[in-house]
């Protein structure tokens, strides 16, 4: 049922556009899936997404086996229908939040042990589990079970981090049992090219439906992050979906895009917007500052959003000074907007040969701090 | 510019139904009035109300006072113009909340003293000042300044807050300037008939808009509200608004309708939500009970509302459980809606000469502890 067509490629970039297929639907892409960590995108209905656009959500397996457990999630009919989301849908391994969030973790050959966040229990992910709590989900899209190394890490550490990647990608790719849904091999080596490079390598043997590129974003530099994509890219097939992982400026989807990325996942739209930044055509806006007070303009003069076609900055500052739960839903309905509207501008571009332009353009606009 | 009409008058029961005229347009009663404490009704966007059905929204002027500030609400073109909400408002003259909230509040002959909640600043609320302040906030309809004392004062106290009270209301009826707006008295006296006839018969001598009848619903029982409603009720003015502030579970509502109230406000749907106490038409549901950990069904099979045509009882207690915001709003639209649902059919009722039916029905359902 999974499928993947080129549908364009940028004259000028490594840009592309393309279709990707589901059981649940279809996805242009470039896309950018919305986090819904816990099977909700923080303060927004699935009416909400799919009015903005949004065509693909991601889901943390992690998460969703803890809590609610992913039998119930398949007693209830998979993610979809518990979460009122008939749409494609994404999940992560686990992977990388049980290293990140759970207490006294400890990697071994056969998966990983640790001890709940929320209750303390304990667990053990395997790569067998981590595939069985995925399709217990009903996922479109699943994740191998990989290790993420702290980017300080020694170079002989990730490349340990690289085989077990490895081996238990293997493991996953042999426990799937839906054919339906696709599964994606995820790349790990750091910021070092041999390691990449061996990596994909390995990977790329067991032909996966598409490829993630894993362990960016995690504290390297702006550069390394672009230069590690770009030397994936340049490896990946070109007829597979690439996904960069949890990576999402603005800018760092626009410079991504330009080097042959097809999807997109991050918080910061959501998480920025709890916290009150707001991303807006002419720059960040941190809606707490004082000269917001009285300020009746919307929040983005080019933006076309119920936030901004309805409300002053000095009521947002207001709401979000109370701290009211309407401000979180507002200001993350107009992020998540703004994300939506910059992506069909990026697709639109491709198709038109204007992704240069766009780029260009883009560049100057300082969202970021 | 304000206006109250009565359209027709239950056979049975002294129930009736109205139209009030504002400035902002009209709204039909008996009328439940959703708080939005904080120029904001906790979660939901003003599109939200008005699709339920709501036509008037309370706001409280003792918090806009304080924050944002009445001038900046005024500079921003009034309530309406701030909240994104173009339809009536009424306001509480903030006297309930300085002498529930406030720090070191004192009550004189000419106003309540008292220190800011927020940030312990000091400020005096006279009856000129409540009605700038809600003339400032641009609402349609204001309430006097009151004294509302605890349920267990000696009647002696009651007595001086009665005249405490007229002396108020005098003093607010004459700083009133803008004659589009209705101001209402402010009916006290606890629970004792006497004490109720002599406020009355001092705030209908200065013939206001409608009257409001307070210091109801802070811990008296059930039997004595109703026995007090209903004496204020064959006292008051049969062709002016009556709204029984602060009280609102579905039973009560309904019982004072019955004896003639026309306006209501309360948190409670609001704040039941967010502690996951759900109104149904079989009685309440806690959200979070293991009973609906894998239940599949909607809140309520008879509601139409856009959480129970989307999600099931499993996945709402997964969303409360986790903390997620999603769950306050799909919980307060769910009751909301439960609530102006319920005064659809009540005007209805009494149009078809079938209140008394509805109300026969109703206290079979226990929404209530």
């Amino acid at each position: 049922m999974f499928g993947f067509k080129l549908k364009e490629k940028d004259i000028n970039t490594k840009a592309r556009c393309g279709l990707i297929t589901t059981a649940h639907g279809n996805v242009e892409t470039p896309a950018f899936m919305p986090v819904g960590t816990q099977a909700t995108v923080k303060t927004m209905t699935p009416g909400d997404l799919e009015e903005m656009g949004f065509q693909m959500m991601i889901v943390n397996a992690y998460h969703l086996y803890l809590r609610p457990g992913h039998q119930l999630v398949k007693e209830m009919g998979g993610l979809q229908k518990f979460m009122g989301w008939n749409k494609p849908v994404t999940t992560d391994s686990g992977g990388f939040q049980v290293l990140s969030l759970a207490k006294t973790r400890k990697i071994h050959e056969h998966g990983i042990s640790f001890q709940s966040h929320l209750d303390g229990s304990s667990h053990l992910l395997t790569p067998q589990k981590a595939i069985e709590i995925q399709e217990y989900l009903n996922s479109d899209i699943m994740m191998c079970l990989d290790e993420c190394p702290p980017v300080d890490a020694p170079k002989e550490y990730i490349d340990k981090a690289v085989e077990l990647t490895t081996k238990w990608a293997k493991e996953c790719r042999h426990s799937k049992t839906d054919e339906t849904k696709a599964l994606f091999g995820i790349v790990q080596g750091g910021v070092h090219e041999d390691l990449r490079q061996k990596s994909m390598d390995q990977l790329m043997e067991l032909n996966f439906e598409g490829y993630s590129i894993g362990g960016l974003g995690i504290g390297e530099d702006s550069e390394e992050t672009y230069q590690t994509t770009e030397f994936c890219l340049n490896t990946l097939p070109e007829n597979k979906v690439r996904y960069l992982m949890g990576i999402g400026r603005p800018t760092d989807i626009v410079e991504a895009v330009s080097k042959g990325v097809d999807l997109f996942d991050c918080v910061i739209p959501t998480r920025n917007a709890r916290n009150g930044n707001v991303f807006t055509n002419n720059g960040k806006i941190v809606i707490k500052n004082a000269q917001y007070s009285n300020d009746k303009s919307q929040l983005d003069e080019k933006c076309g959003c119920y936030t901004c076609t309805n409300f002053s900055r000095a009521y947002l500052r207001h709401l979000f000074l109370a701290g009211e739960l309407l401000s979180h839903r507002l200001l993350t309905l107009h992020n998540l907007y703004f994300y939506a509207s910059l992506m069909k501008r990026i697709r639109e571009s491709i198709v038109q040969g204007k992704f240069e332009e766009l780029r260009r353009d883009f560049s100057g606009k300082e969202n970021e701090e």
